[in-house]
């Protein structure tokens, strides 16, 4: 599937304002980049580097004023997305050296606190897929999607109370659930083809039986059409634009269809 | 200064348990490892891995009951401990690329939920390590120490209410505080000489004028004499042993004498 | 200066032919990429990761058959070329971690042997950035430029004897005699506004003062609209396609215009 | 098996010399480091960093006069060789992406040129551990071994006209034959338990099979009781003590026993 995915940000800086931005996605095993545009208007001096979890970040000062960042990137992708049930854990000692950190607790996933639940949610479930997409379905069916109840310092800890939220809260809990059952799960943020609005979206990935597979509960069933930006820890991790100073964003508009 | 540092610690196990331990210090810019041991009793085969913020961690599975690890380091060190007062903080737009990711919120560092706090214990501060020392020094006058008052799950927001806990919990408040005011800060653990009682220990360090700049919230005044294990972003990263299995730990003895 | 640049590559396989290819530049200080193209014809699955000097290499099997690879970058890069007379070398010990590899000798760059010419090449100048611009005059000055004159196995002492080659090899030479002065000295693959005639292009960088300068034999001058694609050791390591398999290149397209 | 390894290295320095220096093991896959000890006398101000091969580095500058730095290490390793007749090698394109980079010529490794002694020497062998194997026995039957024939300039290309050489260059021969034939190899530099007469080591390792494995060309048989110290691409990477200053070294004795 090739699709075409565009971000336009605005935004007005009162002054000068350092900033991480994270809207160039890289090509990887599931995603190729076939084209890609990337505006700053007005143009200004940025640099890029690639961060500890493979994620190109661009380095720019936002100038005092108004400032655009338009972005498009033309991407094959997959059709579908591999589902994996009944595929057992990764045994701890197997997994990769750089998939253990995704096992630890970060700032909006404290796995560390919400094992009972976990275990109350996957009781009886197979180890391993079936328990994480267990973790999903329940997600899914027991937290409602709205706009404006959660911020930035909402965590999965108060998701699990409150129920209520948007994508990146859906992949923070599904996320702390996993890692208490020691299932290393990572954020992804990028695009996904058809979403309803369209905005762009996160959800995670648990590895289990040696590779990472793709949950997402804000969704009924397996949905393909992504497209990967950044991976990381949680939202602290995938922040489109981590600002450093008085920066206003001021709208921001998605747009992914097919080519 | 030549310091001999010994951690012996003790576990039981009800079946195996795979885990990470940090226990092997690293030569460094301010240390330099002349001797070490490290013995796993009984002798258990152990990998080791440089983790992404530059640790050695020993992978190993616990075998069934009880198990020792022994290590021992003899270390030149700094007698003294550099300050800067008055020294700027480093402009953001100026920070070595693998230094933005401590200015992020982390899973006992809520950063972005402190910033009022911040503000009101450096008001009148000049920018820089000034800030920073005005956060160690609100730290040690206003907290309490004291073991067993905190657990694995205590973060900088729980203990900005209640005041009272152990050195890392007051490592987790000063890189809070620091980073609130995009200072970054990171975690270490190590040993400290003449540490009261000894013990492991964990202090914060913070990135001003262009370097790391040790500060410990638990100390009164400046202190050499350290030796740093490990660094992170908070706890999590940097626990001396992270186990996926049923492990108890049964005693840690730690000694550090001159030599 | 706004350029695109643009390579088409069209091969023939007569099986299927594993490869890595560079041929995606990355955004870093001195350029910006605003607009990408990355073609495969027919299309093929290919992933990307970022080799130990930080460059994008696409990973692909060549299908049998005909095969055609084309890229458009549209990047905002610098006007001009820094240039540094009187800079002092960086003292060995002050060499960032990561520079120190570019001290040492490589495949094509056998600075071990080549010590009595580079100080021949430079006696009187002053050491540091006088030095590497002393050898680059002397190539330039007294090597030919001529297409088929040598191969992929050529080396920096083979063209200290016939004297006559291609860019990497002038690059080559160069490095080869920084090296031997302990000047670190890394190869640039990338573009050139206005060479003639129109190619992919290869140049040097040398470190003194604190940071990499560009240095191009094949020009009398500084020239700036320079664009660069991959960065190594030598030629070995920025390979436009390492091929490991029966591949053929038919035909290299190359084409920059200021836009 | 349980070896006590030591190398004590006297040096002079008529001036004070940067260099880095390769004398501490890591643990790793095969070999766990017990005990360690590393003195600098007169002492001297170090640092320490991992390179891109995960070695670690240490960076000091020997004072003027004279020096002495001592290792020692007890390490647990393995009493046998692991041995894979028959085992195919690795499709290119299922090759980890960093093992890439070891099929690539490098400064004494000049596989670009002897693909045809590597197909003699191969002649009649299943592709994989059985090439690497013959590859090893070819080396092992035709070259002599003798200190003093070559230097620190001898590259595989002279080593397959000259026949002799030490063991550092019996593995560029080896690496330099197995490259040629798309199988990656690397420098292994280290102990070897018995070796007679007793000094420093070096081997290579090939990738075949989804692993490295160990060939010694020196040795007519497999052996174990090895502890290797650094990995690289060859002699260039992992010298013992690359010094950009003039020192000289006085002595170097080695010595490894069981305990």
């Amino acid at each position: 599937m090739k699709l075409k995915a565009m971000t336009t940000m605005e935004f007005s800086a009162t002054a000068p304002a350092p900033s991480v931005v994270m809207l160039r996605p890289r090509s990887g095993a599931g995603q190729w980049i076939m084209e890609e545009k990337y505006e700053l208007t007005p143009f200004t001096p940025a640099t890029e580097y690639v961060d500890q979890f493979g994620n190109l970040c661009q380095r720019l000062t936002f100038p005092q004023g108004d400032f655009r960042i338009s972005t498009t990137a033309v991407i094959e992708t997959c059709d579908t997305m591999d589902i994996a049930p009944g595929l057992p854990p990764t045994p701890i000692e197997n997994l990769p050296d750089d998939v253990l950190q995704f096992l630890l607790p970060s700032r909006f996933v404290e796995s560390d606190v919400l094992l009972d639940l976990a275990n109350e949610v996957t009781a009886g479930q197979i180890p391993g897929y079936n328990q994480a997409e267990a973790i999903r379905h329940w997600i899914h069916t027991t937290f409602k999607y709205e706009y404006g109840t959660t911020d930035g310092t909402t965590s999965a800890r108060q998701m699990v109370q409150q129920k209520i939220g948007v994508c990146k809260d859906f992949a923070h809990t599904g996320m702390a659930l996993c890692r208490a059952l020691r299932i290393p799960a990572r954020q992804v943020v990028g695009y996904l083809y058809k979403l309803d609005p369209m905005d762009q979206h996160a959800w995670f990935e648990a590895y289990v039986g040696g590779r990472w597979y793709t949950f997402d509960a804000t969704q009924q069933g397996p949905r393909g059409g992504r497209i990967a930006i950044a991976y990381g820890r949680d939202a602290a991790d995938v922040a489109l634009v981590s600002e450093f100073g008085p920066l206003e964003t001021k709208s921001i508009h998605v747009s992914v269809e097919q080519v």
